[in-house]
């Protein structure tokens, strides 16, 4: 944070979500000039609260007059955040998201604050569902890779898995395996059998591209397998024990949970068929090492690179003047 | 609670499990002269806790003088119980889990309490697996029919699927269906769309055997179909407002839930074959539905009858003088 800031500064692109916020000062050029993170999401706040927890965080990178353009992709836009940016549905161009925002009302005279819009999809185009965020990194992917097709997969919390073509996103669906994981590791009866697992450790790796195997084979055995993991615990001699033990079975969870997403999400892909995988580095390699074991090629994309492509590809169709 | 129960008890049955305990005061017909239940189950006891909670529970149905046999079923064997009661293996008959049974050391000289065994199986037999309390309600299915063969259901936070075959059990599988539904519906983004659902509503009956047929059709959609839900409640015109909202949505989570538990019990059963349902009346009723949108007959059980039939059989198999 420095005096050069508030000179070079073009524009602020921000990354909003249920739990916190992600901030980047942008030069002209797209150079990242600071970025800024705060435990201020939309879970948390009330409308009223977000101009205040905006300029907390980035007050500092606003010069003294002027107004700054400050683009706003996630649950700051949903119905229950800062003003509702309506979803658009898909089909859609994902350099279209720009046409959907909306200017949430500020008091500070300095910002122009843009809500960018979620995609929905109806029951007839794919069955219900919703995205909002991960639009934009889909947007960053095709300003990235101009004319972009294929499968890609968003892994996490709710996991998403858009098809696109030529640029546009045709349909997509959500996998609520992460939310999944979490609950079963941590609130289940299985919380007393799991640790910690590292892939990197390789009878770790092997339980978990095992249970992937099984999931993907025999989805319909996924709450047997669940239960069969406290079982294994009491009964098999074969296990580690100590640490060890905890981490095999938690790696074994995880490869659950992850196959009975594949075996939906991997149904329709060409045998072989690369996946795009957009998220942070540990989960899309976890991620990868699944498909791989599915015969699935896959490219990671870093999180904070697609998002800013995305923010980028929105703000330079954002209309100065428009949105109302 | 008469004066005329120590005089005419021949026995005490008692079902404890981990949140709570039953007892009855039987006649030595068979008649059951009390009955009384506690909140003291396994998880809040220590070793030395169950004696005096007993005590507290059935003390007053003890004669001054002479010694009561008290037969135990459920997790007060287990390791983390009273005194661990070790898994007899599959297959194994159901008349022989008297075998099994372990004496706990106790103060009180009017007590001969015997702890039953659960029941275990390998990997070998069908997979890692276990149960403790339900063999004994298999076992009184087999005393109240005896040779019984057939696919048998317990449902519950962990509902078991036993194969038996004369009087056998042969080998048996858990889902954890209902952990996972409670998770979902109390502690899941889900928690928010979701109501009270009731089945003799038409709407709740009819979105409830809906998502059962989808879970049992596409097992590997579960986790996006779980996703769907919200999705649904955002966007989904034809879903009711008001509390009608989320007693559908609900009914649903239960479909897909039970759905998918059908998914794989059901897989090797035979078309139309009749599965015998043991357990509370609301949930038996609603895996009937399931069933019967499914092709299979059912055929219900009550849990009580069930578990005092069982402790009935192996009570008359029980050595006075043996276990120790």
């Amino acid at each position: 944070m420095t005096q050069a800031i508030p000179t070079r500064l073009a524009w602020i692109a921000v990354d909003w979500g249920s739990s916190n916020l992600r901030a980047w000062a942008l030069a002209g050029d797209g150079e990242v000039l600071a970025e800024a993170e705060a435990a201020r999401g939309m879970l948390g706040l009330a409308p009223a609260d977000y101009e205040p927890a905006l300029l907390a965080t980035i007050g500092d990178w606003l010069p003294a007059e002027g107004r700054v353009t400050v683009l706003v992709c996630g649950m700051a836009g949903a119905r229950q955040g800062w003003r509702e940016a309506s979803y658009r549905s898909v089909p859609t161009a994902l350099d279209a998201l720009a046409e959907g925002a909306v200017r949430p009302a500020t008091e500070d005279p300095r910002l122009d604050v843009r809500l960018l819009p979620g995609l929905c999809q109806g029951a007839d185009a794919g069955g219900f569902d919703v995205m909002r965020g991960e639009e934009t990194q889909l947007a960053g992917l095709a300003a990235l890779e101009s004319g972009v097709s294929g499968p890609v997969c968003l892994p996490g919390t709710h996991a998403k898995w858009a098809t696109l073509e030529d640029g546009r996103v045709q349909g997509f669906h959500t996998y609520m395996t992460g939310e999944l994981y979490r609950l079963l590791a941590e609130r289940s009866v299985l919380a007393h059998s799991l640790g910690e697992d590292d892939l990197e450790d390789p009878a770790c790796r092997e339980a978990f591209t095992a249970a992937v195997a099984e999931a993907v084979d025999a989805p319909e055995a996924f709450t047997q397998r669940l239960f069969g993991l406290r079982a294994m615990d009491l009964l098999d001699d074969a296990l580690p024990s100590g640490e060890a033990r905890g981490a095999v079975l938690a790696a074994r969870l995880s490869g659950l949970a992850i196959g009975l997403e594949l075996a939906g999400a991997c149904r329709d892909l060409d045998a072989g068929q690369t996946v795009r995988l957009i998220g942070g580095e540990a989960l899309c390699r976890r991620y990868a090492l699944a498909l791989s074991a599915q015969g699935h090629a896959s490219e990671i994309i870093a999180n904070q690179r697609a998002v800013l492509a995305g923010l980028g590809l929105a703000h330079a169709a954002l209309d100065p003047a428009d949105n109302d």
